[in-house]
């Protein structure tokens, strides 16, 4: 009796069969006015041909390890299992740091050992360390290992290579704790989280998951920068050039103004805190 | 005896036959700083495995609906029969407002139902309101419809949805008349019009159709911010640094400066008016 | 006995067999907030259902012919042989100047003849004058030709048409000399060299190719706005903040400052002065 090879993966222990979907997502702070990002793609393309590349962000602030990690870790789900998700915002370029591949649900990632990774991966990952100089090309640069290490890595992903079958485990991998950056419960049971992100509206986007704390906004108002905002389902329950707080898109708590700029509005920053208080 | 399928569309009030070409074209005010725009290629490649998206422009600025009329309605002709053009400026995420689906020339649209399409759409379009309920994500959100609910039925058209299977006829759809901006006719046989949007060279693009107005602009000269500037047929006809009028390519009247500026050396923008004087 | 139309490439003379990738790279100076990129895309795939555009760059200053060049020379071989490389830096667009269509290595190059290529092909390209006429779209601006000229001509070259067979011989193409921007060698064996571009990290990019002059960079250190800085192999060999010079991943010269911006902390941009001395 021969084993059908479909069913490998759901032997007791047996890795999952990676099943590649083409498409490869890119996110780094490599920015669009230089051909950066654009050769890495001929490079995917030159592994894998016919696979299709979508950027999610180049436009990440240099060196911004935490913001790929937020876009990433809220992104990859919404698109088809078998994706390559690859982020390279990478300080440490050229120095000792590994770098990371893992599977989950049927997605690989790619991505420097720098931490870029904790907020994305969840319990069940699987991680390796990639054997960079199996992928690596022929003349590999000290400063450019998006181009030299990650897009050859990528499109073997890609072509069916499985993220197992590209390097060892990862010693040491735990899964972070993920903790939100929930500053801490005041008297009264207040809760205090900060901005972790401006996007492109100006809407203030907090570390705080709204689900993951089951909170119900309806019974919150919202202190920032000294003043009291209402909570809200929708940005039109409130009067256009108005505050309001609500749940956003990725499932954070987020102040925003209707039809306005609540950064520049309200004069507030990443880092900026939030408190919610119980209404009376 | 058979009907041909391929015929149906000929037949007298039969509704044509929609032959997706797997293009998708998105133009939104969301940036390319957060990936938004990511996110929703990668739920269309979900809904239809195999689609290539293409942007038109996502650096719109928030909420101006007008703009992302006016770049669809000058884009769309020039893809493939059987794209799917989305647009996505929606003030109104979250609230009551319709989406519409359209179809015309072989060619589907969909964009809220704002005043977007107005522009866009003729005298033979076909306008759908969408069932949204049918395509939206298990989670819909509040604020974001563009990966909630247009990515999703993005999908579905390019996929082969008709856009007649997806929606309810439109109540009360009328062409809008598309009056171009033409401010009066004033004295002497002068014409007004005004700056309708600044590109990226500094080029003033007028709203004034030069052919729809059958004008031959070499009959006249055009006075703007105080200043008589002569009309040419292409930049290199004036000195580098000298501003010219001329036809541009959306077919418009522009104001321009050669090798230079316009808005920024003529300290002009948009809603500046441009007054067309006969040369005497 | 029959020839084997694969080897017809090989034999004295004939010219090389074209074999399209399916790829087309973009490189111009229309900027992302306007559709012309989008467009473009369009037509190129009107002319070649199937075919995948990848960007170089749009963000290429105005006119900025020689960026371009700078871009597409240190891209084109990243990328699948068969690939069509177009750039529109185009002042002259409207004017008589020609189109060149050209091939190299097997890959295609489409570009205004304005010198844009001049450091892009080598003594090996066989050089074309587009026939214009043959693809110019039916109704053909004055200001677009991007749109209207070298779109469907890259679709055409993108589908199978050889570049040979899109044009006639450039009369008196001569492959440029392609001289490293050095200033001069001074006194002592120093060497200096100018800023040719600032990249998105404030890097401070040389036009010295350091590979081609065989330097060995530890012999040297580098003078740039008054500053000596000293030659290392990666950015993490100097401390954050510490200016250094390295080899880039362009294989030239560049000025950096660790997790810093370098334009913005040694105040310097393109067209300074790098003075390589020789270590005592």
């Amino acid at each position: 009796m021969e084993l059908d090879p479909r069913s490998a993966g759901a032997e007791e222990g047996a890795p999952p069969v990676w099943r590649p979907s083409g498409l490869v997502t890119l996110t780094t702070d490599f920015g669009l006015q230089d051909p950066y990002v654009g050769i890495m793609k001929g490079v995917v393309h030159r592994a894998c041909p016919g696979v299709t590349c979508i950027d999610l962000s180049h436009e990440i602030a240099p060196q911004d390890v935490a913001t790929a990690g937020f876009f990433v870790a809220h992104s990859w789900n919404y698109f088809p299992v078998g994706t390559v998700h690859v982020a390279v915002v990478d300080p440490g370029v050229g120095s000792k740091r590994a770098i990371l591949v893992a599977e989950e649900a049927g997605h690989a990632f790619l991505a420097p050992d720098n931490g870029l990774l904790d907020a994305v991966l969840g319990a069940d990952a699987q991680v390796f360390t990639l054997d960079e100089d199996r992928f690596a090309l022929p003349e590999r640069s000290s400063t450019f290992h998006g181009r030299d290490v990650f897009a050859p890595a990528a499109g073997a992903l890609a072509g069916g290579l499985a993220p197992a079958a590209a390097g060892e485990p990862r010693p040491g991998w735990l899964p972070s704790e993920r903790d939100d950056p929930v500053r801490g419960v005041g008297t009264g049971g207040s809760i205090e989280t900060e901005v972790v992100l401006v996007d492109r509206f100006g809407n203030l986007i907090s570390g705080l998951d709204v689900g993951r704390l089951a909170l119900d906004l309806g019974e919150w108002t919202v202190e920032a920068g000294g003043r009291l905002i209402p909570c809200a389902g929708t940005y039109t329950e409130v009067a256009p050039g108005e505050p309001l707080a609500l749940v956003d898109s990725y499932g954070h708590l987020e102040v925003a103004v209707r039809d306005g700029d609540a950064a520049r509005e309200l004069n507030l920053g990443r880092g900026a805190v939030l408190t919610l208080r119980r209404r009376m």
